[in-house]
C-alpha cells in the first residue's frame, strides 16, 4: 500500500514543483506500478494460503470489495499509461479523462482502507477465540487501535490531496489541456488565480525555490530531472 | 442514513438553485439532525440488545469506528448550526471554518461506509454457522452483493459532491466569504468561472428557470422559499 499512497501526494509536495511533469508523472506511474505488482504478489499469497488450508477462496465481503479494488487499480495504471504517460493520446482525451483518473484513483484508495478494515475485522473475529474477540484481550484493544490509526492516515491522505494550496501548479502549455481543472474535482478555475496560490505557498515554504519554479515554469522545465 | 446522504447533495440538485441560500441550509441542518437522531435511536437500539443478550458492548472495530463517526457527525451538526446556520459568526471564520465543514462531512460519510461494510462482515460471520459463511450459502452470496452495492451507492454520491458543474453557484454576496472556495476542495476560482458554469448547466437543464434564477440572483432572494 505505501508505493501506492506515495504516488497519490507525489504531485502535491512543494519541494517537487520545481521537478519537470514528466519526472514526476514517472514517479507517480513507477511506484503505482510497484504497488500493484505487491499487491498481486500478495493475492497469489493470500489464495495460496487459503488452498494450503482448505479454506475456500472469495467468499467474504472483504474478498470481494478487495478483489474490485485490485482490478480497478491495475485498470486505472493501465489507463493512466496509455493515456497521460505515453506521448500519443489526443489532449481532449486527456482531458475528458483526468477528472475520471483522479475521482478513480481516490475511490480505489478509499475502497483499499474500507478492505483493510473490513480483513482485520474478519481475522480477529477467526483468530480470537481464547480468550473471545468480545472479552477485550490485549490483541483485540491493540488490533483496534491500529484500525483505527489506518482510518486516520487514510483521512489524513484525503486532506493532503484535496488542498488546493497543495495542489502542483499547472504548466503554463497544459491550460488548454483541462478546461475544468484536471487535479482533485478541478480546483482552480484561472491561471491566475492558480499562479497566486503558488506564489502564496511559496512564500511560506522556500523563497529560493520559488524564484527557481518561476524561471523554470518560464522555460517550460522539460529536461530538469535533478530531483 | 438516508437523511444525511440527502442533506450531502442537497446543494448540487441544479433544479434548488433557484432557491434562496437560507433555505437550502435549513434544509440541508434539518436532514442532517434528523439523520443524527435517527443514529442515537440505532445506537440505544443495538446497545439494548447486546444488553438483552449479554453481549459485550464496544469491544469490536466496526464499533470504535462507528461510535467514532457519530460523536463527528453530532460535533459536525452542531459546528454548523452554530457558525454557518446562525447569523452571528464573522464572515473570517466561516470561510475559515468552510473547507473544515466539507471535508469533515465527506470523511464522516466515507467513515459510515466502511462502518457498514464492517458491520455486514462482522453479522454474515456471526449469523452464518450452518451452512456457515465459507460455503457460500444464498443469504451470504445476496449480502455480499448488498455490501458491493452500498460501496457503489457512496462511489456515486462522492462522484455527484465534487463535479464541479454540479456546485450551486456562489450568492453574489459571499465572495469576500470564502476566498478560496469553500465548497468541495474550492472547486471554483473566480466569479466568472463559477457563472460560466452556472449558465451552461441551466442551458441543457431548464432555460425558465434560468431566466428566474438571474432575476432572483440580481435581487439577492432572501425570501423566495416556494420551493
Amino acid at each position: 500500500m505505501s508505493p501506492g499512497v506515495s504516488s497519490i501526494i507525489v504531485y502535491r509536495l512543494p519541494w517537487t514543483w520545481k521537478c519537470s511533469k514528466l519526472l514526476m508523472k514517472s514517479i507517480h506511474a513507477g511506484l503505482n506500478a510497484v504497488a500493484a505488482i505487491l499487491a498481486i504478489i500478495s493475492l497469489v499469497a493470500v489464495f495460496d494460503f487459503h488452498n494450503a488450508r482448505n479454506i475456500p477462496n472469495m467468499y467474504s465481503l472483504h474478498s470481494w470489495v478487495g478483489l474490485t479494488a485490485v482490478i480497478l487499480y491495475i485498470l486505472q495504471l493501465l489507463l493512466g499509461f496509455f493515456v497521460f504517460l505515453l506521448p500519443w493520446a489526443p489532449l481532449s482525451l486527456r482531458a475528458l479523462l483526468m477528472p475520471i483518473h483522479v475521482y478513480s484513483g481516490l475511490l480505489v484508495f478509499g475502497t483499499v482502507i474500507a478492505t483493510v478494515l473490513m480483513g482485520v475485522t474478519e481475522k480477529l473475529i477467526f483468530a480470537l477465540k481464547n480468550p473471545a474477540y468480545s472479552t477485550f484481550p490485549p490483541e483485540g484493544v491493540f488490533t483496534n487501535t491500529l484500525g483505527l490509526l489506518i482510518l486516520v492516515f487514510g483521512a489524513l491522505i484525503f486532506w493532503i490531496v484535496t488542498r488546493p494550496q497543495w495542489k502542483r501548479p499547472k504548466e503554463p502549455n497544459s491550460v488548454l489541456l483541462q478546461p475544468n481543472g484536471g487535479a482533485p474535482e478541478g480546483m482552480e478555475g484561472s491561471m491566475a488565480m492558480n499562479f497566486g496560490n503558488m506564489d502564496k505557498s511559496d512564500s511560506e515554504l522556500n523563497s529560493e525555490a520559488a524564484a527557481r519554479k518561476r524561471n523554470i515554469t518560464l522555460d517550460e522545465a522539460g529536461q530538469r530531472s535533478t530531483m
